[in-house]
């Protein structure tokens, strides 16, 4: 599938073709039949898999529950929000024939959830006692892309949606904030991804939402991708879909919404986060082995050694470290070291009769620092510090590639200069027609008005109008 | 939504309006807006979060991994395997529109995913080595159904669907047995459900297998509901989409595939194996809440037990037992008593001033057998056992009720009266015909020829020609 079993394009010389080959050869994913479609593999379903847990775990801690709405959903509903129907239009998969018949209405698949979510809130809340409505469901989702990027931009993709309800607009914004943190959280504790959390302008809201805030993460290429994002609808879908409860007074009100996702987009994030030219680097919280173990020695000396190797993966996976040993006895260890690093292991354990009689293993990380000798004892003990400083090192480094690629900037040249290989902080005026006209110069875009960032004013970088929002935004390119 | 806010229809009144209330009442589920389709409410996802769960463990532990596989699948696909689009070509929904235009060849919704996984795995497949391909997916599926009912047939409803590729006829059939074992026991262990298993007459078939396999559980009307299927496919699919592998001879070979499938019908099994006319009972394992804590005394009183009460709950919960405080002012504690009953909660612990002076609360089982008086003190370990028993108890009163309503039957007439109330074993001649014969005079069909039946040969119970397969038959009405 990929070009060449040897290797792949390196990073560094076309960032693109690399990330298209290695999810391919990683066996991440493959094309599904229909355009745009994607297949997980088993690979790289676990990460999925395993980040699931952690935010599923994340959610359930902070008083949501799951809940599951229906894939299809009445054409008519989307229309009943004006901007939203306009946001997703075209990008719409519709049923017209179901039982052997045509439809009378056609059904739309859900390319998001507020509608029919909206509907069924509307018939669940009457009171103020039912709020906050705390909801969260995993689903697939349908949206026709016109230019599909394996885990990036498929037609159809797996997420998180979380839909609340609030009897005021301070508790839907405190909500939308807490999403936020939990993504940013999710992202940098899980993912070892630094992203920034910040609030899109009004030219990059959801289709319906009175606030859009995001988390965004810093590839390798410099670019930026959106990680995840936590809208703030004030009571726009409530008066669509009529989520109106009764106050304590007895007055009926409308309730505040927001709504909030992260998806299998984040397998991508990770790969262009962490990965180099030799393949994948997983951070150890998603990798689906976290050890692999190679077992060395021509035919034989490999097979007398397994018994050892197999006992050893027993001591890690008690300890709660995923382990494989890759028993191929086809393939040579120079083969199988070459496989998981490109699959971004990241710990390797060589065993041969020689590591053995000392009782020891030999280690290799997939940040190449050298090989180290561990105890077969402390194994257990080691392993579980190098995978931790493992993902730590990650982190740094993901944060330390950020930081040095992004640049504050005070000059129209300044900016071209910057998003040619990273961000820029930049002062704006706030007009979209300065922000289109930013991104047919440079491609870059406003990525998001960072909650952390210092209170700043001036004159906008592009068209040197009064600067608005009092700080700086991050511009950048994005997926 | 229910008729009534006192009570439901009690079940020995009408079973099937007893059941459609009591779902909705105990906020299970709720209509979608599409005819058919179906809302998982909190309470009710929560159960099948927990079956989830188990499933996907056991899956796991039994060599399986997880993948996901495009909800969309060309038309065409369908087609290849000629009884398998015969079989569902009735209950198709299709995309014929996407993205603003009409789509060259229709998409259909998966109804089950045997060619879109078909196709994907003639590609992965090249060598002996590549076997057994053991994988499953979580998913959603639709199939358009005419006679909708709430879990047990929905337009849409979540599974897990297992598929696998193996080198020869004796992997296969032994994986089909296993995945069927697997059903077995998550079934007995999980939801106290004495479930049958055994092969379905060929008229009862997945189209495209060549032998379905079943797991069949006794609802409280004698009903059978099939409450999940394992199917050896032979080399039919192999054939379709061409999944092949090299031998180790170096020749060509088609593989054997199997399927088999779990789904949300079991949440519809485990209501109609253990509810009563008080509504829900629920298997502690399955079960959201296995103890509600309500504190007992007026007004201020209440109040002043809460503090005790959450402490309790949080002791409760320590030990991994899933408890809820039910601390709304506005109801009385009898309200609370009846609602958690109706919800089938296994276990209440009333708290008053006077129980808390004791060191003690007062506990009722949802078996109704009576109050007794728990220890604070020792109230993990009490509840940890009472929990098992409870589980337990359920387990043996269904097989009881299964035992006492399966009647081994030598006659027609006895066969009617036993299917009127219950399971008929019976000799079978095994022609098709008959089968239909049986069907159209009593609405019952074969449910399975059990597995671990003992030989038994003679004459027909409907027409009296020599008896098929060795062994006597279940017949019952189903869902």
């Amino acid at each position: 599938m990929a070009r060449d079993d040897r290797g792949v394009t390196p990073q560094s010389e076309d960032f693109s073709t690399w990330y298209n080959e290695i999810v391919f050869k990683a066996e991440l994913v493959d094309r599904g039949p229909v355009r745009g479609t994607m297949v997980f593999r088993p690979y790289g379903y676990r990460i999925w898999e395993l980040l699931q847990a952690d935010m599923d775990r994340r959610i359930k801690e902070t008083g949501h529950v799951n809940a599951y709405f229906p894939l299809l959903i009445p054409e008519s509903y989307l229309q009943r929000e004006a901007e939203h129907v306009e946001g997703f239009a075209p990008e719409l998969a519709v049923v017209t024939h179901a039982g052997g018949k045509e439809l009378e209405e056609p059904l739309v698949i859900r390319p998001t959830s507020e509608t029919v979510i909206g509907e069924m809130m509307s018939k669940w809340i009457s009171s103020h006692r039912d709020l906050p409505m705390l909801l969260n469901q995993w689903a697939n989702i349908v949206r026709w892309e016109l230019r599909p990027r394996m885990l990036l931009r498929t037609t159809e993709f797996l997420w998180q949606e979380g839909h609340t309800a609030h009897a005021g607009e301070a508790d839907a914004t405190a909500e939308t904030m807490l999403a936020l943190d939990l993504y940013s959280h999710v992202a940098r504790d899980v993912a070892a991804m630094p992203v920034v959390a910040g609030e899109k302008t009004a030219g990059e809201r959801f289709p319906g939402a009175q606030r859009t805030f995001t988390v965004e993460g810093m590839m390798r290429d410099g670019r930026a991708l959106q990680a995840g994002t936590s809208h703030f609808m004030g009571t726009n879908f409530a008066r669509a879909f009529g989520i109106q409860y009764a106050a304590e007074s007895g007055e009926l009100e409308y309730c505040h919404t927001t709504s909030w996702g992260m998806s299998t987009r984040m397998v991508g994030g990770v790969i262009m986060t962490h990965g180099d030219d030799k393949g994948l680097v997983l951070p150890p919280l998603l990798a689906p082995y976290q050890v692999v173990i190679v077992p060395i020695g021509r035919g034989d000396q490999a097979e007398r050694v397994l018994p050892s190797a197999l006992d050893l993966s027993e001591r890690l996976r008690r300890a709660g470290i995923r382990t494989h040993v890759d028993n191929r006895s086809h393939l040579s260890p120079g083969f199988k070291f070459n496989d998981w690093e490109m699959r971004g292991v990241p710990i390797r354990l060589e065993l041969g009769p020689r590591d053995l009689a000392d009782g020891s293993a030999l280690m290799s990380t997939r940040l190449g620092t050298g090989k180290a000798s561990v105890s077969l004892d402390s194994a257990p003990a080691r392993l579980e510090f190098e995978l931790a400083s493992f993902q730590a090192a990650l982190l740094w480094r993901a944060t330390d590639f950020r930081d040095s690629h992004t640049r504050t900037v005070n000059s129209w040249d300044e900016f071209t200069e910057a998003v040619k290989t990273g961000w820029a902080l930049a002062l704006h005026c706030g007009q979209p027609e300065c922000e289109d006209d930013i991104k047919a110069a440079t491609q870059a875009t406003p990525r998001c008005i960072p909650v952390e960032g210092a209170p700043d004013q001036g004159l906008c970088v592009r068209c040197n109008l009064p600067s608005a929002y009092g700080k700086r935004l991050i511009f950048g390119r994005s997926y």
